[in-house]
C-alpha cells in the first residue's frame, strides 16, 4: 500500500466529527462520548472501514470504535462517512501496541479482522493474538473478554487458537470455511471487509468467537 | 465398507497373540500386560491399523493399544502383524461408547484419527469429541489428559475445537494443513493412516494436540 500525502490525510481525518484527535483524554470515559449505556466494541486495524461502518449502521444499540494506525488508510474510512452523523461510531488513529494507553475497563468486544499475519516465527510477538497483546486486551475489557477474529491466513488462525486457548479463552464459534458453512452453522451476521470480498475466492475464511469469562475472586 | 465373513473375521482375530479377547478383565491392570512401566497410548478407531502399528514400531518405549469396533476391519490390522511379535502393541475389539468399561486411570494419550464426522447436527452426540466422550476419556486417563486428533473433515475439526476448549483443554499444537506446514511448524513424527494417504490430495488434513492438566485438589 502506498502511503502518500500523509499531511493531507491528517487534515481530512481531523476535520471529521467522528474522529477523536486525542483519544487518551477519554480513557475510562469513552462511555460519555455516546449518549447511552450501550456496549462498546472496538475493531483493531479497521483499514478502509467497511466492516465497522456497516456494523455500526446495522446495530444502533452498540457503540463502535474503529482503531487504525495509518492515517492514509483512515482517509478511506473517513471518506465513507463524510457528511454523515453515525452516532454510535468513533474513529481513532492509534497503534494497537499501545491500546492500553487509550482504554481501561470499558470495552465489551474486540474485532480483529484480517490482521497482519507476521508469518516469520521471529516476528510472532507482533501478531495481534500474541500473549503480549492478550495482556493489553485484558486491561481494556470491562468484564468478560470477547474477541472475534477473521482471517484467511491459516498460520495466523492456528497460532491464535493455540495462543488464546493457553490464555484460557474458550471458543464459542469456530468456522474453518466461513463462506461455505452448512445452514445450521451460519452466523446471523457476517459483514465482509474489503479484503474479504476480494480474497475469499482464493481460499477459506477462518472465523472464531473466543470468550474468557471474567473471574471475580471472592475473598 | 462391506462387512462380510464376520465369523471368519472373529476367528482370525482371536487367534492372534496381540489380541485381547476379554479386555474388561484387564481394567486397571493393563500395565501388567507389558513387562514395563512405560506409558500407555490408545487409538480409538484404529481401522486397518497402519498408524498404530508403525507408531508401536517407531516408539518401542511406549505401549500402544488399538481399539476398533468392527471385527471385519480389525482383520486387516491383524493380517499386518501376523507372525510378528510386537511387544508394545495390544489389540481390542470394543465400542468407543463403552471405553470406560475397559480402562480406568491407566491411559496416557488418546489418538482419534479420521473419526466418523457424523455431519448431521442431530448426530453430534456420536462424535468422538462430544462432551459425552470427553467425560469417558477423563475416567480412563491416568493423570493429564492428552488427545491427538487428525481429520480431513473441517466441520468435525471445528466442532472438536469448540468442544475441547469448553472442556478446558488447551491446544498445544494446531495445524490447518498438516501436509503443507512451513519447516518450523512441522511435527517430528506424522505417521499417515491408510485414509490419509489416499485422501490428503483432495484437501487439507487438520491436526491438533490438546492437553488438559490434571488438577489435584488439595484439601
Amino acid at each position: 500500500m502506498r502511503l502518500k500525502n500523509i499531511k493531507n490525510a491528517n487534515k481530512i481525518i481531523e476535520n471529521n466529527p467522528h474522529f477523536l484527535k486525542n483519544p487518551t483524554e477519554y480513557k475510562t470515559k469513552f462511555q460519555t462520548l455516546f449518549d447511552n449505556n450501550n456496549k462498546i466494541e472496538v475493531e483493531i486495524g479497521s483499514g478502509k472501514g467497511s466492516f465497522i461502518i456497516k456494523k455500526a449502521l446495522n446495530n444502533p444499540d452498540i457503540n463502535y470504535i474503529a482503531v487504525e494506525k495509518i492515517p492514509s488508510v483512515l482517509v478511506s474510512l473517513i471518506k465513507k462517512i463524510e457528511g454523515k452523523n453515525i452516532k454510535n461510531l468513533k474513529v481513532i488513529c492509534y497503534d494497537a501496541e499501545k491500546i492500553d494507553e487509550v482504554f481501561y475497563k470499558e470495552v465489551d468486544r474486540i474485532y480483529l479482522n484480517f490482521s497482519d499475519p507476521w508469518p516469520k516465527s521471529k516476528h510472532e510477538k507482533r501478531r495481534l493474538t500474541h500473549h503480549i497483546f492478550l495482556n493489553k486486551y485484558e486491561y481494556i475489557f470491562k468484564k468478560d473478554s470477547i474477541i472475534e477474529i477473521k482471517t484467511d491466513n491459516k498460520l495466523l488462525f492456528a497460532f491464535s487458537l493455540e495462543s488464546l486457548s493457553s490464555y484460557k479463552y474458550i471458543f464459542k464459534y469456530i468456522s474453518l470455511d466461513l463462506h461455505n458453512e452448512p445452514k445450521e452453522n451460519i452466523l446471523k451476521e457476517n459483514i465482509q471487509t474489503e479484503y474479504e470480498k476480494k480474497f475469499s475466492k482464493y481460499g477459506p475464511i477462518y472465523k472464531m468467537i473466543a470468550v474468557k469469562k471474567c473471574q471475580i475472586i471472592s475473598k
